[in-house]
């Protein structure tokens, strides 16, 4: 039997903290026995939960703290009031030192980046680090990055997020060569972009043997599946991920208030239940709950802060694989192999422009 | 009884050409009588097709050409073999000679770019042309730009988009002062991303009686309809626009897959199947066809390339709004009245940076 998967939850991070993350880690449990608890918070908050899940109290050890990073801090502000004292921080710092294998915090976005990176540091060859999630296609899930984690970037950078969002696909998918493509617009020759180009003369020039680079994907092109893995910059790649999740919002309300109209369809959508239960399904942002940092030295899953207990267990459900089927080495080995490659690039780039 | 539009539509434009134009004007004409049109294509086509639409016939004029830009030609490309020859570039021409109004096409985007561009310049005060078009909302339609037409941008181009894209809701929906949203990130205090906040800055300061500007607006907030006008640069607002199509694309495969499954499914979408026509009618992607060229010494219309005549007539209908109330006046008002507060905050930037 392998080691055991430990754990670092901030019991304290989310829109109601402990009252999800236990219950959570109690699904999650149920799921994969291999495993230990470190949990950071309110020793009284958290021991309140536990007494409902002896499951979970039974593989965890609490280590209390009154500091909790607020939802609506600025990373700044949270780093200089956290540091070193809040769950959050601890939670990463148990990673650091090599006390957990991963942390896991529905909290404050910036704040737990902004803590992840000061505390853990980029991975040698890594400039900047990035956010992965899952996103449910028409054939499978794919994994899209950056999702927000940094602004901009040049053909050095995309190409380490092709590195590692592969990496990311072949531990959560089971791919041995998954396909990536590089979000692009349809217009060819217009003005910009010039480093998305390069990446892709980069990425077909590198001829990786753990990435298929399969060119430019178009915004629709990620909900069809086009490839294993999209890569963009933050600022495309959260806008393109809110604009989707804004779009399937608003059919669901369009779909609920049309069905209620009149007693048929209100008939209709009793005898066809089972379906929209399947669409439910397939569009639940739960299932896609864990967004991952990637390009430090650990592994920190982000949940979303207003999920519910089944929610936070599926973040859990992406550390755990991370860690299972190691993520961090699958993306070292690369770029230990092929970091010589792009340094270079990236030279004759500068050298270049 | 006032002037009528004159509207010059490129009759090779699309998939299919005049046989979806031509439909397409008589539909349009239906509903403005106040209308001529000139047809620049090939004779025998446009009159084949004029010949089931006698009311179309009665107020065109054709002007025959063999040369039509083709759907996968690159702009560069298009311009040297189609200029002054193909039905495009003529379509365009008749709007920079006065003879037309507006022109539309449903050809190649790029190529309709590159060749409105080269013959009609841009306004003065404005560096790079934008592309507009409405986007169905939780309330209403708002206008979201640029779609695409360039790539990047400093504050100064972003405040141009706001003030161009409120002009063009004021004519669309007959507001007084349409609200005015920065499409941005939620991460705070990241890299880059200094462009968006200094035009939140400068719209501040302008305090434009013509439009109201409500700070940053995220990727869901567009399906919201957090603002009556929402500005982005290029790239990202074509990736938004591309997300939400697909979502909406992708939701609708599944509840199509979904509920014909089971004969319970089947006949619960038949008893529903008002709702599914009410929700298919609110997310026709027809509804909002017609991208507006804003920037430009004239108004030109880009309908899809794949539409139907249904579809094409609505383009149509957004071109003859665009003129009936007066867009270029509008926009041209707002940039002579504050077009030197613009340019002096241009210089300042230019200074500090």
């Amino acid at each position: 039997m392998p080691k055991k998967v430990r754990i670092a939850l901030d019991a304290m991070g989310g829109d109601i903290g402990a009252s999800v993350v236990i219950p959570g880690a109690a699904i999650f449990l149920n799921r994969h026995a291999d495993t230990e608890f470190l949990l950071y918070g309110d020793n009284a908050l958290i021991e309140a939960q536990l007494a409902a899940y002896p499951a979970v109290r039974a593989i965890s050890r609490v280590i209390h703290t009154d500091v909790a990073v607020g939802m609506h801090e600025k990373p700044s502000q949270a780093l200089r009031r956290g540091r070193k004292t809040s769950s959050m921080w601890l939670a990463i710092d148990a990673v650091k030192k090599g006390e957990a294998d991963v942390a896991v915090s529905a909290g404050n976005t910036g704040a737990l980046m902004a803590m992840a990176r000061f505390n853990l540091r980029t991975l040698p060859g890594i400039d900047r680090p990035a956010i992965a999630a899952t996103w449910p296609t028409m054939r499978g899930d794919s994994v899209v990055l950056d999702l927000g984690a940094t602004i901009g970037g040049d053909a050095h950078h995309l190409t380490t997020l092709a590195i590692m969002g592969s990496a990311m696909a072949r531990v959560l998918f089971d791919l041995e060569r998954p396909t990536v493509g590089l979000l692009n617009i349809g217009v060819e020759e217009i003005k910009g972009g010039e480093e998305i180009r390069e990446a892709a003369e980069l990425l077909r020039a590198m001829e990786l043997p753990q990435l298929e680079f399969i060119g430019f994907v178009e915004g629709d092109g990620i909900g069809k599946g086009a490839a294993d893995v999209i890569v963009t910059e933050g600022f495309s790649g959260n806008i393109a991920l809110k604009a989707a999740e804004g779009t399937a919002r608003q059919i669901s309300e369009f779909l609920r208030a049309a069905l209620s109209r009149t007693w048929a369809s209100k008939l209709g959508y009793l005898l066809a239940r089972g379906a929209f239960k399947a669409l439910k399904e397939k569009l639940d942002p739960n299932r896609s709950n864990g967004g991952v940092f990637l390009g430090l030295n650990g592994i920190v899953v982000k949940s979303h802060g207003g999920t519910d207990a089944e929610g936070f267990a599926y973040a859990v459900d992406v550390g755990y694989e991370m860690v299972r089927y190691d993520l961090l080495t699958k993306i070292n080995q690369t770029l230990n192999r092929h970091g010589h490659t792009l340094a270079s690039a990236s030279a004759v780039q500068e050298a270049i422009s």
